[in-house]
């Protein structure tokens, strides 16, 4: 059993089929990772220039591309999309992600390699952040003020990745696929259902908070809404468990999880994240519109708001917290901006479909129905005359 | 007919049915209030304490009730929730919303009144804003930075209402149904439904900018989700237009536009307006995500933000433009405030659909189901030989 | 104002705009139809074989075709799918839908004539019925037994098609949006939102009675559902209107309904009918499932029927017909073929998003959101002092 | 571990919480059952009269429940609503299912028992059946044609049960949550779940067949729909799986799968089976409305059907077959039936959620955010200089 790495590295002889140094690179970038305790982003999509058209073909070739090889390494040219939280990581991952095209047109853009954030010519555009600076403004945005992952978009202006940092070179064949062929993928997915069976619980329980403090659970649609934030989390936790009860070897001596469940989730719960955050909104109604700020506890209306945001099983100052909470999760910007995560982060949903159809195992499902046709064709044609599931 | 009002003051005689200084009162300030453009806002809600509970079974009585009567007025004390721009108008029209007991107890929450809302007394609690005072952000937040309808709850401490501001006094009967037996109702709704036929447009306009601009309406499910928005649209416009084309006249010398048509908008455009914020997000992706400050522009990366945004049909301003205008109106928290209010501002959507049920005329549809079978039923005994819609 | 045709005839121009005959022979057969009072059915869709591909580039070449010209008319061989009613019509429609290239290759399959139905070499084949033939079970299966519309594929097998029945000829740029250049389309949507409008009236109607039955009406979440129907009623309703309010003179002096408000319907019919049906089945519930046969009350356990099937409301023989009727309208055969039937006879919901798309005028929408973003920009540019929509 | 005994007869002292007999007979029972392989089905379900009263308060006493208790046993009298596939079984299982009051009114309705189907005033009355029984008929409705599930009301006309087949006797405490206190109700669900997998998994294989035919898995919307299928089913057989993973020993010694897991299937799942109806009405379009008998391939059009029935990957007899198939799944009164089934056989939906509700683990979830926002709090109140979790 392979103890010592996962993912990737793991699967190092995958990228070493053409050229042993790029399975011995991943492997030595991985061990480097875990000696130094390196802080990882990544990314994995070209800018959006004619979304109708492979890279390959853009009408402004803007995506990152190999521009030179260099006895030192490959030098990068154009940009790359939706790197989250590129400000405080260490090191940037860049792998392929959509299909590529097995020509030579497409070679330039089909690459896999690792850079310092700090390596010379590399840029980071942020998007204008969410975070409230202010201390005071913790309570008014529990989670915004604290947590925004700044989503960035990467520009290499000529960047020299050294050879020992390239993992893949020219190679739209080993770019496809690599997620899979690498078991990466089964990983990567049991992690991110991890973080959804957080936030899923999370969402459960700060719904539980708010229906108590304003005594709405005895309402059967409340009890329907709270109820379906109950399944979402059962949900999750029941296919994280799945994938592990039956986690499969790999071919590279380490256990993966199952990947089904694992993908069931990756499917289904955008929506339902997208529906946590409208049910806090239906279960707050009118009392998320207008919950007040924190901070008027120490101003000179204190009075006015310890009396009247109580609500009838909870003070004013932990109704006014619980209600900031909702609002921050199921309102703001943060919120917005999760759910757009959430949309797109594993990839184009559309595009998932057809991953996951092509997959998926059909001949021996397909075969099962015509030879139950074929079956009672059959019978009917050999005119039976005692038809045996019916009764007398 | 009657040109020279509308809504409550055309129907004064409903409150002046117990005294006719009431009609009096609601005429002459329809008459104040159009002489001098006064801005008004109003407040219709209690506020959240025990929501299984009525207003005066409440645990803790924070709702405004009369608590005195003076030579002078009445005086009133407690709060109400979700004044919209408040803190924008010269008064504030106080009006009954929830169905109310006809019982002593629930008396002092039976009125209507009007004040300035700079009376001695009234206070004014706002939530926080979102307005981004910097200029500069007007291209970042483009209607958040400018059009936040602040939210607020008022606080009346034993704020003295004259008697000639006084509408509706101690008469929980009179406060049911008011805005029905007024016909003000219609009128709410059809200019409600205006301003949902321009968000409609607005969201659908700015959806056939962000596709052309990326190249994307040549997909089929790009094009499913198009046609979304123009349906809605289109069906927020008819509902209006059928509303007008079958006008009735009011008892009380008033035409008022035909009200199914605008409850169907009533009851379905919450939701058209949520999808319509997620149609504009999966129509964005992970391009809305990353989109910089517009500021970028005047920044050290101007040239790294001129390349790198481009898209297939736009230059790289147009399509900051375009995509902050797509976040701030589906991702920020001005989208999500604005979803709150579409889901809320006309009322709880579970209480709103017994107001239909019990409005909507049912015993003639009944009668054409019964009739039918009963017809039907005589002809089957009958022995009918010729069954009449059979062929032969 | 031509008051004497409609659809395709008042638009005979159309049809001559190469040859004159075509045109005279569209009129000629209006004519014909009117005085004859014919009774007419049209069948429009290729058989399908392989739907990835265009019809001149199936695999299997099974669609009707011109496979000959004579100096009497034109020979058709081949099928097309889907005429409803065929077996009760006189006459068959025969005209294009899908979008045709305009080749060589395609042109055999770009016609439009007329047929009798019994017409040597024309057959007819049809779907088992779902008629039940047995008078008794009209009060058990109120519609299915007594109104299918029976589905049948057409096969012409080398039929004549006289000239003077013909009215495009091997002629695809004709065919392709022939019935929204003739303003046929109108009238067609109006007729089919008429049908619609008495199909939600009647689901309505027919909740009304079942919930009054068993005294389920006062139940919030059935409320729910009840105002559901009312909406979809309201809203065929209120199209229909809007599309009449709003006619249009079209450019052969007739008039037509407004098409948007009926295009309205069009897309969003299917998925409400579904829900009706639905909805039927959620407020019958578990009394649905075992309602028994009507002829039970002539049978040997009368009295137990009679006892044990009565509700709240009514008695027991009215409760068995109207369940029987809700089981035969949201359970049976004939509810899920008008399920099937609504999804689909307007043509395949994805491609008609295309359809709707690529008609709707869409400049003017982008125009504005541009130049709202322009006019923005200058004035942030500018660096205006006070910016005009915000309060000091 | 108790191997020899499952569901409620591992649970036997449970039922002799009063008497000890009760609990002897709930487990001579299943020995009985056991040792003569005896074919059971169940009614729990009082009829529908006013569904807005409990059972004591009907305004038309039509429950089954104790008229007398004799020397021999109980004598019962009235009916009970939904017995599925009676006619096939020896024995009835008679068990409580909704919340009884405890009172003195409502004891007569509380008892569990069991009798022999031909018992002497038991009485069965069906719905319709839409069995046919023509074997032709077999492969034009290949499940309807052999496998309804007849359900029935069940009428006891003063009915004796014998002592030793009561297990309840007028006693509501007992009664309510029978289910969950001997743990017969995850093994139900873990019963039903299976019966799940297997149906989502033959939808699913169905879909595959039907698209490979007509060539339509190319499109994105349809491997959407696919994809749909494929998710639903690993989600049901995840579920499964968790629950066997998580297996939870039972205080009467014997194994229960983890209910969680089958709780999210048995609240999920309704809606999926419908939507399966829907993909395949959806995948099959027009193709599905007009498939003909598969007799015709011994009629007289035989060569027709051979020709135009064909499809792109496969003959027209194989066509016809998927088709007819598919028909019978989803537009057939089967397919009306199974999905109004799926939506109720486990309880009213509505009620489910308040009893998961209920018997779901709140408190812990609230502390975890209470918790949360008190330390926040704690922290902002001491205004912390260095706020832990911002960058710099």
């Amino acid at each position: 059993m392979n103890i010592h790495t996962t993912g990737f590295a793991s699967a190092h002889e995958v990228f070493s089929a053409k050229d042993a140094k790029f399975g011995h690179n991943i492997r030595a970038y991985y061990e480097h990772a875990r000696e130094n305790d390196i802080s990882m982003t990544h990314t994995l999509v070209n800018p959006q220039v004619d979304r109708s058209q492979p890279v390959e073909k853009q009408p402004k070739d803007l995506a990152a591309k190999i521009v030179k090889e260099t006895d030192e390494g490959i030098v990068i040219k154009g940009a790359r999309m939706v790197a989250t939280l590129a400000v405080y990581a260490n090191d940037l991952m860049v792998m392929p992600s959509n299909y590529l095209q097995n020509s030579e047109d497409a070679m330039p853009y089909a690459f896999g390699f690792n850079v310092p954030v700090g390596t010379p010519g590399l840029r980071v555009i942020c998007r204008p952040s969410t975070v409230h600076r202010d201390p005071g403004s913790w309570l008014d945005n529990p989670l915004s003020s604290r947590f925004d992952e700044t989503d960035a978009m990467i520009i290499f202006d000529n960047v020299l990745v050294p050879w020992e940092r390239v993992f893949i070179h020219r190679d739209p064949e080993m770019c496809n696929g690599i997620f899979m062929r690498t078991q990466a993928m089964p990983q990567i997915m049991h992690q991110f259902c991890t973080k959804n069976l957080a936030k899923a619980e999370f969402m459960m329980a700060l719904a539980f908070t708010m229906v108590r403090s304003t005594n709405i659970d005895k309402f059967q649609h409340v009890q329907e809404k709270l109820t379906e934030l109950i399944t979402f989390t059962e949900f999750v936790r029941s296919c994280i468990i799945a994938s592990e009860a039956q986690a499969v070897e790999t071919p590279f001596g380490t256990v993966a999880p199952n990947d089904m469940p694992l993908w069931t989730v990756r499917m289904m719960f955008p929506k339902m994240f997208v529906r946590m955050c409208e049910i806090i909104q239906l279960l707050g109604a009118g009392g998320l519109a207008g919950v007040p700020s924190y901070a008027e506890f120490d101003g000179p209306r204190r009075e006015d708001i310890e009396t009247y945001y109580q609500a009838a099983n909870t003070d004013s100052r932990s109704r006014v917290k619980i209600f900031r909470l909702a609002y921050d999760v199921a309102v703001s910007s943060f919120s917005g901006r999760q759910q757009l995560y959430e949309r797109f982060y594993t990839g184009d949903p559309v595009r998932l479909s057809g991953t996951l159809y092509d997959l998926y195992p059909k001949n021996e499902h397909v075969e099962r129905i015509t030879t139950m046709l074929d079956d009672l064709e059959g019978r009917v044609n050999d005119h039976l005359s005692t038809p045996p599931f019916l009764p007398v």
